[in-house]
């Protein structure tokens, strides 16, 4: 889309490959992201594995305006996230006092190591305190780090949802009551008529009944409704 | 997991992407396969862009064992699936009589450049016949394609599920009435006394209340029960 700000997903968990857990946060995110006019463009899921995730985040993060990554950010062996983070952007990671602190006396951690482990962060990285939460979530350059909880995501990208607004996308859908081969030459003539315009065409089947819904997405309104009356009487409908 | 057959999974659509369509494909692949003892190590969504779609699959083809793509199968201008994976995979498209034979007479398509198109595959590739199916799915190298629409994914990947049984993976969990915190140092412990068992720590969160369930992963059954004794020792339960 024209102008549109871009995005990518590297949602990490072994237990979202295996099938044990069902991910939450890909349709959470992908849909308030496009509401907020941001186009993600890849979504990558990765294991719990320190080189894969920093390669993962390589092949994105210098080729879309915002990086949101989910998961590993807890305290146990398999999350390495803020590590990977680091490796990633070439960053060093360093101590922060103020996270130690926070970990002592929220979650009444001792000294010792793991307590220093998991005051490590990104040379350079933001602590960012959304309003009445005791923790902060890390932002490190373009890359904002959530845990893997579907309702914390929600609340911390509530949070930074202003950070992100682009342009808005304008959207309209056809339903019609035939299957895609029967309107492909009429959609194939719109689509060829508005290059700005975003067509698509999903087809449902439903007992045993084949329909479908095109969509036409742009960032000029008038285009998406030029487009659709265009649709409509080549349709007929 | 040692020995494991490896598979990515690659999610094209726009739909997904921009959260019209909330993904239902990777749960039930992740799912099936890893009961099948598949290793899925990587999934990524692409939208309906043919370079993204190649470069999408030449980045997971050669390190895996398996490839699934959905999506992108239909005869709209938005389905660049296969052209894509013949581009990837340095082949041809060639032309399948068999196939534009099929679109005539599953789906009366009369001659011209839309059935054309729609009958070209990758050079070398199977034209697999499940059981029943009128429509063939291909099958190009070490990539499996199928459709967006989950119930069809459901009935072809059945189909084919045999083809990619590995060696069975064992999976104990352990439900806490502790925080991962809490749970931290007997957990790094048996960790690393069983290097051969992949151990997962999942947080849940409910009415305030934070427990943790830990999973115990291995393809040899007596080290997820020596190692699941181990930790209840230590942890007391």
């Amino acid at each position: 889309m024209v102008n549109c700000p871009t995005a990518a997903l590297v949602i990490i968990g072994q237990e979202l490959l295996s099938g044990k857990v069902k991910d939450e946060n890909v349709g959470y995110l992908t849909q308030q992201l496009y509401a907020l006019g941001v186009e993600v463009k890849r979504v990558l899921f990765v294991c719990d594995d320190e080189g894969d995730i920093v390669e993962a985040l390589r092949w994105v993060v210098d080729r879309h305006d915002h990086v949101f990554t989910t998961g590993g950010m807890g305290p146990t062996h398999d999350d390495v996230t803020v590590a990977a983070v680091a490796q990633a952007l070439d960053r060093r990671l360093v101590h922060s006092p103020s996270l130690e602190r926070l970990l002592e006396t929220l979650y009444g951690l001792q000294s010792g190591p793991e307590r220093f482990r998991l005051s490590r962060i990104p040379e350079g990285a933001e602590l960012f305190y959304p309003e009445g939460a005791r923790y902060p979530q890390l932002i490190v350059g373009n890359v904002f780090l959530f845990p893997g909880v579907p309702a914390i995501v929600r609340s911390k990208f509530e949070a930074l949802a202003d950070r992100f607004r682009g342009t808005p996308i304008f959207t309209e859908f056809l339903d019609l009551d035939r299957t895609e081969l029967e309107i492909l030459a009429p959609l194939t003539a719109v689509v060829e008529t508005y290059p700005r315009v975003r067509f698509g065409s999903y087809p449902r089947y439903e007992g045993g009944k084949e329909t479908v819904r095109l969509t036409l997405d742009a960032t000029d309104e008038a285009h998406v409704r030029e487009a659709l009356e265009l649709l409509q009487r080549l349709l007929k409908v």
